[in-house]
């Protein structure tokens, strides 16, 4: 049973509590950030921190439940294609959220993971979303052999494979303008 | 200084463990994977671990050289842009290493990752040799705005971000398809 360990209410303890744990996944990986590392820095014992998540599996759900609500995704289906790069140049002011993702969703790929459910249905309703996107495009010219569930993939790809190349370059790569680069790719007619 | 624990000799004992080193990192990250699991996989305690491999980072430090020395890679730089999509079909041929780059390389983005550099050096080679091959393609047609550095980095990410979700998919994702598909776009002239 919780018991109040400080004057903190418990909501404001629990935010506290999912704000460094998201901050320790993507520092260490989910495996790396131990329950001891996120108690320590918001001032708990482990026992005090397993009050409020009770497994560090509850833990990773409720931090990726979090990542989700400040995400920019539920933008996607909203504003076309165009959304795209908008969401990408966000994305460069928060690096530590883009960086809990490309953390997160390739530790979800090994073994057992407990996010590997999330990240899998995460990307199937992206593809569909975007899948749609190209659809309704009026300038998209797909190549021959491409499905609109083929370009969908590729651009979830590039910007994905962008996260990574930006957080390994220090921030030197324009994901942005690249980003607007493969949709200026889809749209021109051959 | 060494002992031999077995008759194995020291050279196939050292390979030996750093095959079991690549399955582990794969399975669960760098930081997922103690010695004493690596040590365990091979029938040799820790110490015994430790006379082949003074450290953990020295351990990954190799493990990452065997990888290049597999790896596909080194095929980039010849057969021009056309190789990218052979190397994607060879590569859903081999999940294991697929998976242990996808892994490593976004641990090697956490916070004082031993394998940060070696990623980062990887991908501004990888940028150059691609853009190298964009720049020498006869049919590529760049859209305004795009240049080769851009076109490379499109290509490695869509290749990096396709892994991901194939990978999470459970291969239901057709990568080479894709990346042939991301090519026929460059090469359309508007």
């Amino acid at each position: 049973m919780p018991r109040a360990r400080r004057t903190t209410r418990p909501e404001a303890r629990r935010e506290e509590i999912l704000e460094a744990a998201l901050e320790l996944f993507a520092e260490r990986g989910y495996r790396g950030a131990s329950l001891a590392l996120i108690a320590e820095r918001v001032g708990l014992t482990q026992q005090g921190l397993l009050h409020y998540f009770p497994t560090k599996e509850r833990l990773l759900v409720e931090v990726l439940a979090l990542r989700d609500e400040r995400d920019t995704a539920h933008l996607w289906p909203h504003g076309g294609l165009d959304a795209l790069p908008a969401i990408v140049e966000l994305n460069t002011q928060r690096r530590g959220m883009v960086q809990s993702y490309t953390v997160l969703s390739a530790d979800s790929v090994t073994e057992d993971h407990p996010a590997r459910d999330f990240f899998t249905g995460r990307y199937e309703r992206l593809r569909e979303a975007v899948a749609a996107m190209v659809r309704e495009d009026p300038g998209v010219v797909l190549p021959e052999g491409m499905s609109a569930e083929d370009a969908a993939a590729m651009l979830i790809a590039v910007m994905d494979g962008l996260q990574l190349q930006w957080l390994l370059s220090g921030g030197d790569i324009d994901m942005t303008g690249v980003v607007r680069g493969a949709l200026a790719l889809l749209r021109r007619s051959p």
